[in-house]
């Protein structure tokens, strides 16, 4: 197991990476300062059934008390109407403020259950236990909790850390081949933006990763983690830093907005965009072809989508972009590499982005 | 106009108290950091005749563009679907990152367009202008924002602080006899649990205070909210100092749940709970008699109810002891005087509650 801390003076909080770590909750949550008693997990229709068991096991075997509360898997269920079944459930069951969430599952319960943390009794204790890959080396650390309104993604949500993240590699022998590779393209950002040597290991380790060795999974989640802590210990609210994380996300988002949630997966959005920002990076921030390149061929070789699809710039995409989180007035901040493992920010009329990308796509 | 400072470090913000001063609101907006541009006036149907033009006014003239959202007086609008109406008004008008919500009212605008500014794309800066005086003196500082659940009040919400208070005492003079005199039951809180001498001075200004003369009125909120300042700097998140500010709380809210929201202003029956409390304080922490009796008297010469109602002990009121957010375990925590100017809180069996009450009230 590797241990670190993130470190946001009195909200710092411990992070464990390991494989077959899920017995070891009970145990690490009291270590982290949980009180036990009452506790809820909340997870989903895929993951409950795999690991429910084993979680409530560890945590009764601690001093704890939990009920669960699952809801149904998928990007839908990211609702206030489900949020207040949640609320509903953490009345019933007695969960009090001295009580606790644990998150299991992915990207969508971390959100879910984070926001229901953040703002039951003005917030309880909340565990991050991220069991995909998107969720253990991005959304479980930093604190972004949130729902969606039919408006836009995470449009409603809070800054909430949690008083532990545990991930556990092992539970990523489980998930499907894209759900897999889609948290691949995190991990790929991770190197894009800060850390070029990274990009050598996974282009080194492309059979190992494919085969889910464990050891290397230790290895990549930790880095990748360990590059969040730094982002959000010194930008904590994206003010600043931050921003850099959502490199390939401005136009990720939009794909996604664009086909709907069910074509692409996040990760796979995110792969489409992070090589179309590298070409928009040649034109706005001297990135070389060849480097440009070097990432295209990296993501691909992930098993990623790297291609705009025919088609992609409709009205709902061009909307997404400028309804992005991230605009100023007409502009758009855009994340761009000025060489591979360093990132800036420039904004960009949102028009002038439609413009660059067609002219590539076409070309 | 009297002008001090909260310190939460980084979250630190102004407090301005003075008579007339809600035209400077778009000046002191700009000087405490506000960036201008897009914001929202969040008010309610009582507020908004009054005071909402003079608002747009100070804020058109500052490099603000203000918009205004306006729902319906009344507790019943501190509830989810009053807050996904406001949710929709904010993307409607385009409220981005930058912008902010100014919520110009009683104490339920504080704490809806408090939690929207909380949730509404994971936070937007906050300014709280108070009109009436529970919210001058106490709901505005100190970052309690929330909505209503069915089960109870409050009980879905966030610790967010503003950026800036700006409680205008003239204000205050529009307010009915009940909602001016339920906010004089907060004041006489600070003075019973953590400054005596302000009871001494509340005991002779009572003829300026029934006038609501202008400068008794700024020094009465200037010292109630330097004490909830104090308090909340120390333990700004509930977790022990500031349980004191519950001083006839937990009765308080029993009585209001047990005979619902209409018949008892907040304020009223916070001081109902305060002398009920204060003779708790007599068998559990040694408050002298004749102390109990000065804090009873004055509460009544300010025109507020002192007595448990006939009837009190209803199935609601009890519920509402044992569901009581301080509760833990069997035990709720209960804030007892063992001398005026000075709290404690002590654990007490919620039966035992009730039967020390009801041999009270009977003898």
């Amino acid at each position: 197991m590797r241990t670190f801390g993130v470190n946001l003076g009195p909200r710092s909080y411990p992070v464990h990476v390991g494989a077959g770590i899920l017995d070891q909750l009970g145990t690490l949550a009291l270590e982290a300062g949980l009180r036990g008693g009452r506790v809820a997990v909340v997870t989903d229709s895929n993951v409950g059934p795999l690991y429910l068991r084993r979680v409530t096991e560890t945590l009764d075997g601690s001093k704890f008390d939990p009920i669960a509360i699952e809801f149904a898997a998928g990007e839908a269920s990211k609702s206030m109407a489900v949020l207040e079944s949640i609320y509903d459930r953490l009345i019933a069951a007695g969960i009090e403020r001295s009580g606790a969430i644990v998150a299991l599952g992915g990207g969508v319960v971390g959100d879910l259950a984070g926001f229901a943390a953040a703002t039951y009794l003005r917030g309880v204790a909340l565990v991050q236990v991220p069991t995909t890959m998107v969720a253990q080396v991005d959304s479980a650390l930093g604190g972004k909790t949130g729902v969606n309104h039919r408006a836009a993604k995470n449009l409603i949500g809070a800054f909430y850390e949690p008083r532990m993240v545990l991930a556990d590699v092992a539970t990523l022998s489980t998930l499907g081949q894209r759900e897999y590779r889609e948290g691949l393209a995190e991990v790929i950002k991770y190197g894009a933006i800060m850390d070029e040597p990274f990009l050598g290991e996974l282009e080194r380790g492309l059979d190992a990763i494919e085969a889910r060795d464990t050891q290397q999974l230790e290895a990549i989640v930790e880095r990748s983690l360990r590059h969040k802590a730094f982002v959000v210990e010194r930008d904590e609210h994206e003010s600043g830093l931050r921003r850099i994380l959502n490199f390939g996300h401005t136009i990720g988002h939009a794909l996604e907005a664009g086909f709907g949630y069910g074509r692409y997966l996040h990760g796979e959005a995110v792969a489409v965009g992070m090589v179309a920002a590298a070409r928009l990076s040649e034109t706005y921030a001297g990135l070389s072809a060849a480097q440009s390149e070097r990432l295209r061929a990296l993501i691909a070789a992930m098993g990623l989508p790297v291609e705009l699809p025919p088609g992609w710039a409709g009205e709902d995409f061009i909307r997404a972009i400028k309804l992005d989180k991230k605009r100023l007035g007409d502009k758009v901040e855009f994340v761009l590499l000025d060489r591979l493992g360093h990132a800036l920010t420039h904004r960009i009329d949102a028009e002038e982005i439609i413009e660059q990308l067609s002219s590539q796509s076409a070309a």
